[in-house]
């Protein structure tokens, strides 16, 4: 059997906030205590991880002194050098503190906007520092609960203002920084601007550097509009805009649900590994996951092991798929290889289409064999040919 | 009480398929017999709308000989030119047909790419003779079931083919038609591409006349996917790309209901309203539903005219909402005006905001009076104030 | 214009976790801080409720002493007294704490069981002594988020169990208390047992004094599931079980939103108000709603007022549309009180039916009306007939 | 390997509608011909299935002659009879032909509902006379598209009058059958009555024999409201009353997708076998599902096989799960076993639990170990342990 092993050329990486949060909801308190992020960094790297990412105030307070933010820092830091973990994604957060209750760069009050902008530029530094390639920007607050409280498209001006400055900042200074911005469609918002990665692709286009720009898609917030993950990314990917992901389970619509990878969608999730593994993505494997609140410190760490067990599972299944003889016959069956050939051939116009002529009751009535194909995927993923 | 009364100013349009559709479901056949063009044209045109809108094959068969199709374009346009309907917008069905089971533009088979595009262009130039301003595409089977069934990039690339051949044949030919993308995020297939409006703006981006493709957005299509309709608008207003829209009423997350303008989430469609009077868009207010099942012909047109008196019902609404003094006060103390100033002065930079002083418990607690706000116009659309 | 100021005959109550409602959430802390119940009655007294329901952890702290939680009811029991309201309902919270993180009355943990019940035998103890009529149990935290970690069939024996007990003492303490259960279908939990109306309905069945139980619904809970909460009320009235009920706004499958009643799914609150109008319903009507997050103190009273004006102006609108004579007429035309005809006539059996011919092209052609009837119903709801 | 081929004692059964679907759907005809029933029967026969299950109209027209219903019913009965397949549910479709537009017991025209109750009993006979035990009511238009079309309560007492009616039928005639009503939300109605498996349990309890009626939840069905299937299932289990049920595959809250048992959400297919296997039911597995329109006559089988394939396959996982000694010792840690420990002792009281010492601060910090559980529930799932 496969090894399963975590190693970090398999580069998975953790949020902090994810193992450690203390599991505090709107029903209640939390039932863990708050967690070191240097005991969270030690516990990660001996399960395997590669690296982790953070929100400033993951590490230090939202009204943490020079002095506190820099010790916080350094013990940070000296558990990074000590385990070899590497923090190839940093982020700010912009939408726990209750300043932050109306978003942070699309806020109605100005000042509010401003200080978002000086909060995330003062992150940008640090992230810079740590050696991060990626910015990530998740606008969680960034929408309304009711339709007149939010001028949309005076919204999306602020945001694509505060993301050119942004973007400025980062050329001024010479960091090799670029930004991912995360899209959700609700909670806690009602409504949240750039609910998909559609909106997020589509904004990014608008941007002054839209080079500079990618996204951050998570599996839960797509699923939680109905969409299939895979097909999301897959439209990141045909746009060159798959700068980072985070990787979890959800049941569909409801609230977010930030399951372990692989619980959930489990079929959306082979469909995604074998995805991002034959299209050669090569960036981190983020994993923004919530332990459950039933869960102690030992059940946190059982769930972040899961995470990338099943991450590694599934890529086995997927290269034993793609080679199976029965897999390329079916594909074939099913026209699937057809599609990367051009609808017309050099030299034809619509004209030539125009003129041809086409075997309607043949086209009508071919099977396509997707259920075949399918199966054989359902057997590969249940291991069960 | 205001008029209700629909006058051709308004700019109302139908599709014929929507008071034309005959109720086939996947759980039984049609109840109502098929509608001849010209009696719904007739009909509408009693009703007070501007235009009405078609797919090929809602005016002639599939497999109409050239005769056959002249006949039926005759009997509808004298239609038309009796009642000074106007047609501004036509388009091309590449789903109902078995040979399209797998999609047209995209389907893995290569012939069906060719029979589509050749369709399609046959019917733009249709669009063109009719005097249409716009050419929908909604790509109701370009997708899958399953995730292996259809490699989403190559997929990508031949819808991006498809629509690149047909702005060039409408360039070389210079018709002034300009084509609009209908999203939509399932059903009938599994996951369809281009699934919302965000996903369409972004693939327009990567075409080589993108200014001459916008979207078609549909009330419901946005809804199904648990998202703000108004807000997906309002961006793709802010992208300048609001080519058309389809208006109808939807409950959530569910099969693609299709109501009447208004029936389904209410509130959603003041807001729409609201948007579509304020900020000055001009196109058809174009209805796309079906009448229940259980509707008879007088059902139907009863249907219809509840589309129209709805919207004309919100926008009295719209106005008196936006002309009354406590709602400017409630939006100003809101800060919803604020968010159009932007977030910095001529002249500063990241770093004054960074030098700034922040009066963090001020912005932490002031309230932003939303609730007020939305009480407000939710008394104008009660009609209780 | 109808008068919309609430006054006691109409019944309001508010739990006092709604105004209450610090603001706390997933992705952040309160942004309002903790109110003081003396404080919420005399606001809610002010704008004219007629009643305030609570958990004990609403009044007094989960680990209060006896001297600190009599403080604590004295100074909420004064401003009862001073300013009139009554308490109609009082419940438990078995879901806050982290020793209810795996549920209360189905608790894995046979100890959280066991505490749990003498948490609610006290509560229910102080109930009585409030005077309340109803007690809610709502089982927050009784599901899982994984398939494996609940033996759903001995979770529903040891609710039955526990439901079973808890009426015992009530008899046997000769309270004159009702139990109502609150159904949601998920959230905290990954999923809630007796997740909908019909299933609470269901499970009550099953109880030693299921005279002693009815339903509590929410209008959010069972929009959460996709469904029409007034078909809900409609089912849990019709076995005559509607104890209570929970009044807010919620927009379909997603999380918890608990907007203010009317708020949402407007034309079904018009349904459901137009319901409990007409039939007879002399319970209170109790508002759980949480004031968004980026409210004051005053956007929390603004929330407060607005869902009884919602309510007020819904009830008129429904009377209005019952006494019109257009109104009775589209009923009519629809056979909507055809309905109430048993299918069969004293002396008929399956046999008559059997042997009678029908007019099967007539009843299959025939229009229902559903969409001048449901226009109707837009108009009053609208204000514009 | 385990082995995989259907026996005639997995006792998989399929319903002729589903092999036999054309593939109409509301945005095209029929992709594939008519199927005969007999042709159908046979090939099930081969595949490993051990009956079939039919509407009335799937075997002979709604308007057949009784000619042409003897004859269709030869056929068929020639082809059981051959293959020894039997038929252990038979139902009636009343759902089809426009005659049941608005429903067939709860129609607002009494003489559909007179109509419906005939042609129900007609069916009934020829149940008996196949030898069915089960007679499964899908009420799929008993409901509405706007709220005021029908009143709930009325259509509750013509649904009540008419499962009582056909009851006494059963009883009268002497036959050995039993119904089973099958709940769904919503589609083709914009909302059916009796919508999920607790709302049909409820309705039970309220029949004058509820002893001979049960539910026939499908997979789809409760997962289009975002329920757990295995949950409800449970529940269902509980009550006594899982008579028969419906197997197919559902990606949430959506059309209706019925997709080949497996597909969709495949963990909560594990958790369904795990359930029936470990649960003692002994019905039929029958599969409700529709091959896509996108496939032959070839892919149609391979979608049937898959099904069967798909539930013996994890009928050996759950063997495994439950054999493996870790998964043992993981619910035990996870005090799953301990849930069905009665939560008072012989002779306890409510009393004893008020005087009993908590160790609250124990109970709030114990880890439950559900994210090892459930991950040893995955591996055995992906065949990785």
């Amino acid at each position: 059997m496969t090894d399963l092993t975590p190693r970090p050329e398999d580069k998975f990486t953790f949020g902090l906030w994810t193992v450690g949060w203390e599991a505090v909801d709107v029903f209640g308190p939390g039932t863990r205590p708050p967690m070191d992020p240097a005991y969270a960094v030690r516990r990660l790297a001996d399960l395997g991880a590669w690296g982790v990412t953070f929100h400033d105030n993951d590490v230090f307070a939202f009204d943490a002194t020079d002095a506190e933010r820099d010790a916080a820092l350094t013990s940070f830091r000296k558990a990074l050098a000590e385990t070899g973990l590497c923090t190839p994604m940093v982020t700010t957060n912009l939408f726990g503190h209750p300043v932050f209750k109306d978003g942070a760069f699309t806020s109605n009050d100005r000042s509010v906007r401003r200080f978002a902008l000086a909060k995330a530029a003062r992150n940008i530094d640090l992230a810079a520092e740590m050696g991060a390639e990626t910015f990530v920007m998740w606008g969680g607050r960034e929408g309304a609960e009711s339709a007149f409280a939010k001028d949309v498209r005076s919204a999306l001006d602020r945001y694509q203002e505060g993301v050119n400055l942004l973007c400025d900042y980062v050329v001024e200074q010479g960091y090799d920084l670029k930004f991912a911005i995360e899209p959700k469609p609700n909670e806690p918002r009602g409504d949240i601007l750039l609910p998909t990665i559609g909106h997020a692709l589509a904004f990014i286009e608008s941007l002054e550097h839209p080079e500079m720009v990618g996204v951050n898609p998570e599996v839960g917030h797509e699923e939680m509009a109905g969409m299939s993950f895979a097909a999301g990314i897959a439209q990141a990917l045909w746009a060159g805009k798959l700068f980072h992901l985070d990787l979890n389970g959800q049941h569909g619509p409801r609230f977010d649900q930030d399951l372990r990878f692989g619980a959930g969608n489990l079929r959306g999730a082979f469909a995604l590994v074998d995805l991002l593994e034959t299209a050669g993505y090569e960036g981190p494997r983020h994993f923004d996951f919530k332990p459950p609140r039933t869960e102690d410190d030992e059940g946190v760490w059982a769930s972040a092991a899961g995470c990338m067990r099943n991450y590694l599972a599934l890529k086995a299944k997927s290269a034993a798929f793609r080679s199976d003889p029965a897999v390329t016959a079916a594909l074939e069956a099913s026209s699937v290889p057809e599609l990367a050939t051009p609808t017309l051939a050099e030299g034809e116009s619509l004209a030539t289409l125009r003129e041809e002529t086409y075997d309607i009751a043949g086209m009508a009535t071919r099977g396509y064999g997707f259920e075949h194909l399918d199966q054989l995927a359902m057997d590969h993923l249940l291991g069960v040919r």
